[in-house]
């Protein structure tokens, strides 16, 4: 069994231990998760995303600092990264950028980087991610900053794990389109434009308007469509007369820090939002439900897979192949299992 | 037993009635398909997808029209056209643009047209999609036009469907930024310019270009990456030396039929592409273990489901809110059924 006092204790040694843990999938590393669950719950899960060049990394530095060292009177609050690199074979300590990112943040015990990479399959990456922010939250990070490079499911698929999502755009990347792309609107809860120095700052605001315009209301993922929709009950479905929330668009010079105090209190106020629209509780119930459904499909497979033959599988779909047997007659026989051929 | 040899035998109206069991996903629906898989196969599949306003329907139309009348020296081929529209609730014989579209193809015994809507979830549209793409490809269509309306995670899942999949843009739609999607990219085959006498057209293609240039070579959705690919073997994997096919940009004025034929020939291209290149035999491979794949993991939550107790699963899924157990710990009482509690 895994130390899981010492990492509740803030020992950072164990947590990142614990971390190689969870990204290897050990059995030490599972039960810890399950040890560490009931300490979960209380972080503030932020997700940070944006094509390549819009500056997120030092968006997320800034904003670290930020909760580091806020305006007087408020307190400082410990601070997880979790920078998420899914085209990347890299994963451990902070790789990721990582001279830029330590020069203001290195030394601080209230502050733990972590970058993750690849290992397979995009689906694989999501559940890691998963596991390791929950690690965070059980060891007492008040604030968890989730960064994804890139654009796609993966992206989305981190989404999901965040209360807040911010969507990082940046001036003059090849016309404003590559920055901009669909699906992810839907998951943005605050838009950035950061590099707001930069000429086209107002064709990109403009341009970010006009979307917000014409896409809103927005479908919101964290409304719960799980696979298994159709045969389980909707436990987390949002009720239709939910408070709207319409994404703010906040501009940012990171490498100045200009905009990010205001960024910060957007984040706030979208808390705020969250809790009082009955909307933190919905997305951590939605949230629970998409991984007990993972959890469930990935076990029932693996159990089938445990009870067939070897060879068994690949004998069915060579037979589907050659049109010998039709999908849903190649279902019936991997149920069977061989028992009957 | 649904009347199989009467749509093989080119009944209309039996292959109309086979097409709303299969949306309605009866028990005779689903023994029909299975009968039907041997004969399926020869179709031409080709997905045309893109944004609202790139005039879509009318391209379609006049590929309809096209193969329907091709040039000297060339056969006409029969077409089925599938319109699929996510965001609508009606489905059924030709609901969508059926006035536009029936004008040139009325009457027409070669053509059949077919709209769809979804019924709940997007996973669901897309196996109703599936079923009904592979009823025409049994019933003797040789191209098989897949219309999808919109972007997002709907035309992904239906572009695996098809060998060829055109994406459709237009000039000066919000300033070239509400056509152009992430992921839409990665799938064309083909990039169609549609509504080329518009102004702005320049910069769309040049637009297009330079994302082409940026994006070459892009990962093809038609490698398998299954939600099992952990667990089973990867049979489809396409080879690391596959000849690549780089997206040519084709400018169409549908409402006059000009760059159709130009199209057309573009198509036939991607296909004779396919067929030397070995991912003709390598698409149908990959989609029919993805098709495979969906049905076990189905069939297994609810061989699951019918064995565990009423409310079961909602107890569970109750303690679980209430931090009393883990994920893990709910799914290892979820397999168990309920039998040890």
């Amino acid at each position: 069994m895994f130390p899981v006092e010492d990492v509740l204790a803030g020992n950072r040694l164990a947590l990142a231990r614990l971390l190689t843990a969870i990204e290897n999938d050990t059995p030490a590393g599972r039960a810890a998760l399950s040890a560490l669950f009931p300490h979960a719950g209380r972080a503030h899960l932020i997700g940070v995303t944006g094509a390549p060049g819009t500056g997120k990394s030092s968006l997320v530095n800034r904003l670290a600092y930020h909760y580091r060292h806020p305006p007087d009177g408020e307190a400082p609050k410990t601070v997880a990264i979790v920078a998420v690199d899914p085209s990347s074979p890299f994963s451990g300590g902070a790789v990721l950028g990582d001279r830029v990112r330590m020069r203001d943040l290195t030394g601080d015990q209230g502050v733990f980087i972590r970058s993750m990479a690849s290992r397979g399959s995009l689906g694989g990456l999501a559940r890691m991610t998963a596991g390791v922010v929950q690690a965070f939250d059980a060891a007492g990070y008040e604030i968890v900053l989730i960064e994804t490079v890139g654009a796609g499911q993966a992206e989305v698929d981190i989404a999901r794990l965040a209360h807040t999502t911010l969507v990082v755009e940046a001036p003059g990347l090849g016309d404003d389109i590559q920055a901009i792309k669909a699906g992810i609107l839907e998951i943005a809860d605050i838009l950035v434009i950061n590099k707001a120095d930069r000429p086209g700052v107002e064709n990109t605001e403009r341009a970010l308007r006009n979307m917000l315009n014409l896409a809103h209301p927005l479908p919101r993922v964290y409304r719960h469509h799980g696979a298994l929709q159709e045969v389980l009950p909707a436990v987390a479905e949002a009720p239709a007369d939910e408070a709207i929330w319409i994404p703010p668009i906040q501009k940012t010079i990171a490498t100045r820090g200009d905009g990010v105090p205001e960024l910060a209190a957007e984040i706030a106020r979208h808390r705020t939002h969250l809790e009082a629209s009955g909307d933190w509780e919905r997305r951590w119930r939605a949230r629970l439900q998409r991984e007990l459904e993972d959890l469930l499909q990935d076990a029932l497979v693996h159990r089938w897979r445990r009870e067939i033959p070897p060879n068994y599988y690949e004998d069915v779909f060579s037979q589907l192949v050659q049109r010998q047997i039709s999908p849903r007659q190649a279902v019936d026989a991997l149920l069977n299992g061989g028992r009957e051929a």
